[in-house]
């Protein structure tokens, strides 16, 4: 079969070596996603829709415990209304996209299509709160937006078009808001660790790197296989910016007029790449069960003689583990040998073989797919087997990407030190002061590589800047980012 | 409290004599949505988006079945590939909001947002078969669509942004594509009937109705409180008319290359819109109680000396309807009156007081939403007793819309007869041959009536078009319409 697995059908490009096409065979090949006729945008098919379902499922039903609702607003805004608050407009203005004509006819002004959708709302945010009874005001949306960068797209992970759920709460206290902000990335981070098995770092973005209108954000990071940071579920506080822009107040308890706090939160499809990019092989997509779409595949080896039987006992197999979203690959006209390629290439996370030896001694072969290992299993302890591994799976890929984030990081105390890291393809903790000025010039200086979060408060007062060597602020994880 | 419903928080607009008016406060104060600064979009605030969700998961769980898988495609759409099937494009083009700056840059080409999204999937359909193995193929898209309307907008009804599903399948054989026509339509028709309570009828578009680009179209239609006509789900069967212009061809199993069948489908947030207006009054919303999000609402009667056993019993009685996705209303600071008058605004199927009288009796008084009918139940019986009426509300709703769209309709043999129905704010059943001039006439005639849809065939060859007095065609209905 190795020949076979190197075909047209199978991924024939190294993950280490030529990471980038690796990615995009991956993608085709795995059936994930496809190119469009939209530079930047692409289709979601449904072997990876059906995962990014799930991830809203499993947020929905987070969110619901939290007190949070859905909602939809709409997609277009009036470039006035955009343009309010000054750091916001400015943060998206070079890639906002502009509906300047319906039909044959001129509008009289743009409207821009949703980068983020504050401006949007908070208008009628603030027409609907008056008083403390109205809140905290918790409102999602998932939907769709359009950030048109200019860098090269990349699918899942930069795309011009994205999917998210963007929350927006309103509330009265700016207690109230830094408490609901750990709340709500809990939740995030549930989902990231325990479903997508993904290990990541919670961290605040400095000054320059926050949000456009934000007071700080924060965020889960993620290290790709590349050495290339990458950003996952955000938490941004606003405090009372957005509030005093758009006018969103409220009569307190005691009569008096408050500004409220905001807080805005958002999951992305992006993490779809972020997944598959991590645990997937040469082989093609690994899935973790958890968020896997199917956990079993069953193949009948089939026989000509025994044919009938096979599928039979296969067919009642599939029935019998149904609780795993069990199915059969009874197809006639392709071998056992092809089938094991594509579903390894699609990501299933245990093969089962059934063939008419096997029946005989009442047993099944079992194979997983995230390290390739096989074992006979006897028919009546197949369930619990089944369980077994797949928990192991789960929690071994967890593991390996522990394994990996921390691999790709090292302490980089002088800036030469700093350069080698990131051109050894990893990511450095360094110290640095709080003046911008000073990630201008390391991005400069190591030709791109950006902070990612602050990772801690200095050890010590003598720390200096990595840049300046003047006294240092605190330590950043510095790497070239997505 | 008569006089109090009257105050800014009920409807205070007659639903026969002040329709308009009334939708709209149904709208705002059943807290259903709200304009935005965009004209023509609406916000949808959770208790409707809650509606549009259960109507997704009653969708997805009919398609999963008729192995429909979901899936998502661009947003955006060069003007060149939108342009490529002659009839569609034009059907479509006056409605199209363009793209055509991005930051501060022209686009070399305009990028339409998705009126629809045939053009934009079926050049990816094109590239993904090739043969007969990889039919059928049909995916399924929720998402969002603009149509720049220049008609007066009405929430729900006709908005510029909606959401829906765009079902497009792509089958072998023409036989395939009908048979699957009447599978999915029995789907929405399932829901439509049986979840929202609505009575419509099924029937195909006159060849001038049709969508732009179909060989036929098919939709539930409904007629509105007011007498106009509205359209519900549709399937349009595209022979290979969009197999031809996008080159969507597979090798069947004789190896001969054949052009592909296709249909699509959709059901849209209007929906919501024709259900509110049909059931609901003027003590505002009523909702059937299977697509209802919550079913029961406890308002305990309180009174400071046996207030905390109130309360408690209370509580106990919501976690023992819990099933019914009862909630108690316990504020302090408005009186039962107000309660009452805000969830029969906001539509709960059923409310149920308890006051410290009632829990001496071990009893509870049931009201319903629909019919406004109060009893007494015993605590011990509760439980069936809500399921009887909840089952019973269901049903009375479907009968009403039923009697309700049966009043709406009258025969109409002569161009008066026709004027007369429809200026009576009816629907008029009338013989017509299939002369496209004669439905431009009728429409001219009446003030904007059009065909609603082929109603049967007819009667007998002497049957005369209501317009040109030749052979009619066939009968059908027509109305003013949204």
């Amino acid at each position: 079969m190795a020949e076979k697995k190197k075909s047209n059908l199978g991924i024939t490009a190294d993950k280490e070596d030529e990471y980038s096409e690796w990615f995009t065979q991956l993608m085709l090949k795995a059936d994930l996603a496809d190119y469009t006729d939209v530079s930047g945008c692409i289709v979601f098919k449904p072997s990876s829709y059906a995962i990014w379902e799930k991830i809203k499922d499993l947020c929905n039903a987070s969110f619901k415990k939290l007190g949070i609702q859905n909602s939809y607003f709409p997609l277009l805004i009036p470039e006035k209304v955009l343009s309010i608050e000054k750091e916001h407009v400015e943060g998206f203005s070079p890639e906002v996209a502009w509906v300047t004509e319906v039909g044959n006819k001129k509008l009289s002004e743009r409207l821009a299509i949703r980068p983020t959708s504050e401006t949007i709302m908070y208008p009628s945010f603030s027409k609907w709160i008056r008083s403390w009874r109205d809140l905290p005001l918790k409102l999602n949306q998932w939907n769709n937006v359009i950030r048109w960068e200019f860098k090269h797209p990349v699918p899942f992970l930069r795309t011009r078009e994205f999917l998210w759920n963007e929350l927006h709460t309103v509330l009265a206290t700016e207690k109230e808001a830094i408490e609901e902000g750990n709340d709500v990335i809990a939740a995030y981070k549930d989902i990231c660790e325990n479903y997508m098995a993904l290990y990541g770092m919670y961290g605040r973005k400095t000054e320059k790197e926050k949000f456009a209108g934000a007071v700080f954000s924060k965020k889960l990071h993620y290290i790709m296989p590349n050495g290339k940071s990458i950003e996952g579920p955000c938490f941004h506080h606003d405090g009372q910016k957005f509030a005093k822009a758009y006018s969103i107040k409220f009569l307190d308890e005691n009569g008096k007029e408050q500004y409220a706090w905001q807080n805005t939160y958002a999951i992305t499809t992006r993490m779809l790449g972020v997944m598959f990019a991590i645990h997937s092989d040469e082989k093609g997509l690994i899935l973790p069960p958890k968020i896997a779409p199917k956990q079993v595949v069953i193949i009948p080896i089939i026989f000509e003689s025994t044919k009938n039987e096979t599928i039979k006992q296969a067919k009642k197999l599939a029935s019998d583990l149904s609780e795993f979203s069990a199915f059969i690959d009874d197809r006639e006209n392709y071998k056992a040998g092809f089938k094991f390629n594509e579903w390894e290439l699609k990501g299933i996370p245990i093969r089962l073989e059934l063939g008419p030896k096997d029946i005989e001694k009442k047993q099944v072969i079992m194979t997983r797919r995230d390290n390739g290992k096989k074992e006979t299993v006897k028919m009546q302890d197949i369930k619990k087997a089944i369980s077994s591994t797949l928990d192991d799976i789960q929690k071994s890929l967890f593991i390996r990407s522990e394994r990996l984030f921390k691999s790709k990081v090292e302490d980089a105390s002088t800036l030469s030190e700093l350069k080698r890291t990131i051109n050894s393809k990893k990511v450095a903790i360094s110290p640095l002061c709080s003046n911008e000025e000073c990630e201008d010039m390391i991005k400069y200086e190591t030709g791109g590589a950006k902070t990612m979060f602050i990772a801690s408060n200095l050890k010590s007062k003598n720390e200096k800047c990595i840049y300046c060597k003047n006294q240092a602020s605190y330590f950043v994880y510095i790497g070239k980012s997505y």
